[in-house]
């Protein structure tokens, strides 16, 4: 079991403004301190596009959560709104000495209540492990890691996001609202648990979803979507070569062409739309902890 | 039965920007026009907010879908983008002689297929039953008509809207889309069926829902949110005097005050969170059709 101490947990709400999971939850924890406090380490609370918040947008001028590549922390020319409060984000993390982070994100996807992680770092894995052994819904995605990592959740080592769903731009849904929650206390518990050394159950091997490729709609010769997504695809349901993927206008369908089956996620996301990204193929692969994984 | 000649039929999309079951149904029509073709009426197609759709957002200034007062149509003072578009498209379909829209919408909440009518024109009740017969998934709702009528379809006697949902703003979701299409060409048939004069098999009695009430979220003296639609309840489902209707963020429940049983609609639907209504409440009505129903 990997025993790596965590002094600072840092959790973030509203780097999107109309996911309003996070939003609202980061406003209940600062009115409700207590709820995120632990023994044996500190928290804080971060709402990460106040201004993108208050007009229930995504962004004001470009996606924040794409905004924090290291060398466009350091670019003194990208200077939009989010690409300034990324800068300072990433100080005041920093300064905070923040060594985990939590974003809290909703997606228009059937997503759950999915953990995405963007390396393979073997305490978020063993953390992965233990939250699909004491939390059914949880689904563990890894990004890819040939990307370089832009995300506000990889200003740490150990970040991590939190995606559920269902949940439309701007509906604070309660049911996601309460998953989220426990999902967080139960992360919290594990830290807290992993800093006093106390062992805890996880299931010898569990499934993680490797994002392996994203697919875009297709398209006429002006840019304009030809098909939609084939009503059957499901977030996290198998699909098998030669089966419907996108469903055209002209009523058509278009089956996947690849060789081997995949799970596709995030499919449909409205975020998605304007990054050209229909949904996001992912392999699904056993993950097996041995009993001194990651010391 | 009614019989009442329908010479022109305006199907309209697009109405808000980011509602795209009707926006991309608007555009295959334009492309396949045979699909909307009847023997004894003319179609037309508009796609209302262009500037919305193009920006996939509801509105650019002010919700078109609420700019259709006749005495605002006639305000030379009301300029902006929608205001604008409004007196445009109430020339545009007065010229063209429309004598029945369809305005294709979709919700955040779980309206499922429903008909949204804002008067008890006979011949719309009439149609009402018809689907109701036909087609299992839809809901017939009733506006209040003690408000003044501002909508789109407002524009004719005969005008309804068909609300598909849940489908967050932005996404295009197969499902809901094939689901409109359908009770699209369930209208169009019976429009022609009617023009004919062939009878066409009702249900002597089926059930409306009548709106009677919007009812905000709790909020604090800032109108900040102190609470969220309680998980258990969900759109069309009875909801009895003192269940929960509220789940503030300090884990007390909110119960429904009201002295009979209702049925909330648009339960958190992110486009009324501006308009401060958290649910519309409905009660459960059965319309009974007379065989000289509405001649």
């Amino acid at each position: 079991m990997p025993h790596k101490l965590i002094k600072k947990v840092a959790i973030v709400g509203g780097t999107h403004g109309n996911e309003l999971t996070g939003v609202y939850l980061i406003k209940k924890f600062q009115k409700f301190p207590h709820l995120i406090e632990r023994e044996n380490f500190n928290t804080l609370t971060l709402l990460a596009n106040p201004k993108a918040v208050e007009v229930c947008r995504r962004y004001i001028d470009t996606d924040l959560n794409r905004c924090f590549q290291p060398e466009d922390l350091q670019n003194p020319k990208l200077i939009n709104y989010e690409q300034m409060r990324a800068k300072q984000i990433a100080q005041y993390l920093h300064q905070e000495k923040a060594d985990f982070i939590i974003d809290l994100h909703s997606s228009t996807a059937h997503m759950g209540v999915t953990i995405i992680l963007n390396n393979d770092n073997c305490f978020l894995l063993s953390l992965a492990g233990y939250l699909s052994t004491v939390n059914p819904l949880v689904k563990i995605l890894q990004y890819s890691q040939k990307q370089k990592p832009s995300y506000l959740r990889s200003l740490c080592e150990l970040g991590l996001a939190i995606e559920v769903g269902s949940v439309p731009q701007g509906v604070l849904n309660g049911y996601f609202f309460l998953q989220t929650e426990l999902v967080l206390s139960q992360i919290l518990d594990y830290i807290q648990n992993n800093n006093q050394g106390i062992k805890q159950p996880i299931y010898n091997s569990f499934f993680i979803y490797k994002q392996v490729e994203t697919i875009d709609y297709p398209r006429d010769e002006q840019g304009e979507l030809k098909a939609m997504v084939a009503p059957q695809l499901k977030d996290y349901e198998p699909l098998y070569p030669n089966s419907p993927m996108f469903l055209g206008f002209d009523g058509q369908e278009i089956t996947y062409q690849g060789n081997s089956t995949c799970y596709p996620v995030f499919v449909a996301e409205a975020a998605y739309l304007e990054k050209q990204i229909a949904m996001c193929l992912t392999i699904q692969q056993q993950v097996t902890l041995s009993d001194n994984f990651g010391e």
